[in-house]
């Protein structure tokens, strides 16, 4: 189960009815939290989330309306008294971001680890207790600065099969283990998980687009998503240019880039702020991409396996 | 006429429905940002506010509380296409936040000039336009680290006297320059403000406590203010000894200080997130000090002379 909150939606200001744009995503009681403008703990709190055990901090890009939260939320913590590791991962150039927060912020009583990722995080190998199934990947944007989107999978193992794993003979009180994805031992012979269980299965694949244009490797990320969560700063089409010029969508493309990569929903957020009530231009990008929703502050979806 | 807007009323920690403390100050047709914690631009646009134009901010310290929303509003300043200076005053140290503030928000079109004020300022010597009659004046206080306290005072000239101008034959079209403060020349004789005006009247006298625990500075800086603006971050007496640790003051210790320094008004602000109605220990307070109002954002009050 992945449980996706919009804490803000708005880009590159922020107004007093939403919040710069953020998300947190929980997964097997652990979290990250995608991008940390301004205001995301009070938007946050404002949506009943907890920020304080949020595990990683994934930044698309350094723009002040993605980051100028950090200070404040890390000294929030402070003030919660958390010790474990905050992992912050980001394009690169994450460490000169970093030493000027820090600065900020004075001695934490925890760790803050920078990890500039550029082939991928399997969360499981520096968190305990996060699922192993969990990855985030990266992938180029293209915004007017170095920048990158997420793709958060959550992989679901093939059904596990009892009639082959009977006539192999492996004892029952192993089973758990080759479910879980393990090779087990018995009577002197291996078993791996392949040999009891189905073809994978569909997970569930959600993807944060950060600040971007429309780009080849943003519809490549996106293919057969649960959950596409992008950048659309420009209600209408007359806004192409600007669009074009400071590397972001309007909604019209983020609909098309949904549409192009066959995903299940599409969520618009980081609306800049003539956009007084995006729902208005929802029946026209609906003809474009019928799963199109307007996000919204405190928006929040449980995404199961097999839904 | 000065007018005072409280944007934040919370302490420490940002709450959804407070704040953090941060009061601005409106003086013909310039502006003074006292504080700047994070969320602060999204707190004044709620009340109204416009920082857009602020001429100085006056940070009382560098806890995050207090200064974690500066980089976010200059780079919105940035966005607005603001050109003339911003002047960020504080007490020592203010050169060691600015420098990591300003690597984070990268270059401005605009100047940032830092002035670590002991001596006093009077605006109009930097700010074309400020009343010449305004003052800000910092005071020591006791908190846990290096910080201040302002008085912001505008003088008011003593009443002009037509009598005494005509009876030295000062022509009338000299007698405006003379109420402004000038000194002006007339057939070969100099006469001074000083001939024609009585005693300097009663001004207007504004007090920002920033965070501090009770002391004689503050007593002898609030002097027959016409508004204190005071930190008040716990309600009840039992908690005097976490005050006094950490360099607060309770609802009555604010009220105490008012009464000794015979103010006219005491705004309190700066509550911990303990404190979810301020206006249930308001009758207690009233008893030490009559003029107690329990801040809350948003909170303005315009002072004219004479009242």
């Amino acid at each position: 189960m992945v449980k996706v909150t919009l804490i803000g939606t708005s880009g590159l200001l922020p107004v007093p009815d939403r919040a710069l744009s953020a998300a947190l995503l929980e997964c097997g009681g652990h979290s990250v939290l995608f991008d940390c403008g301004e205001g995301t703990q009070t938007a946050a709190r404002r949506t009943g989330c907890s920020l304080m055990k949020t595990d990683i901090i994934a930044l698309t890009h350094y723009h002040g309306d993605h980051i100028f939260g950090l200070p404040g939320l890390m000294q929030t913590m402070f003030s919660m008294e958390r010790s474990k590791p905050l992992y912050i991962t980001g394009p690169e150039g994450l460490r000169n971001v970093m030493r000027p927060m820090l600065e900020l912020t004075g001695e934490l009583p925890f760790d803050v680890i920078p990890v500039e990722i550029n082939g991928g995080l399997r969360p499981a190998d520096i968190i305990k207790g996060f699922p192993p199934e969990a990855r985030i990947t990266p992938f180029e944007t293209k915004h007017r600065v170095k920048s990158c989107g997420y793709v958060f999978t959550l992989d679901r193992a093939g059904r596990f099969d009892p009639q082959s794993a009977k006539s192999l003979g492996i004892p029952m009180e192993l089973w758990g283990r080759l479910q879980r994805g393990e090779t087990v031992e018995a009577d002197g012979r291996r078993f791996s998980p392949e040999q009891v269980t189905g073809k994978a299965r569909r997970g569930i694949k959600i993807v944060f687009t950060g600040d971007t244009a429309p780009c080849d490797s943003l519809t490549d990320a996106a293919q057969d998503a649960d959950l596409l969560i992008a950048d659309a700063t420009y209600a209408e089409d007359e806004h192409l240019p600007l669009a074009s010029e400071r590397g972001h969508m309007t909604f019209s493309q983020a609909a098309q880039c949904a549409a192009q990569a066959g995903v299940r929903e599409l969520w618009l957020t980081h609306y800049s702020q003539r956009i007084k009530e995006p729902e208005m231009y929802i029946p026209v990008v609906r003809n474009i991409f019928p799963g199109t929703v307007c996000g919204r502050d405190g928006m929040c979806r449980v995404i199961n396996f097999g839904e």
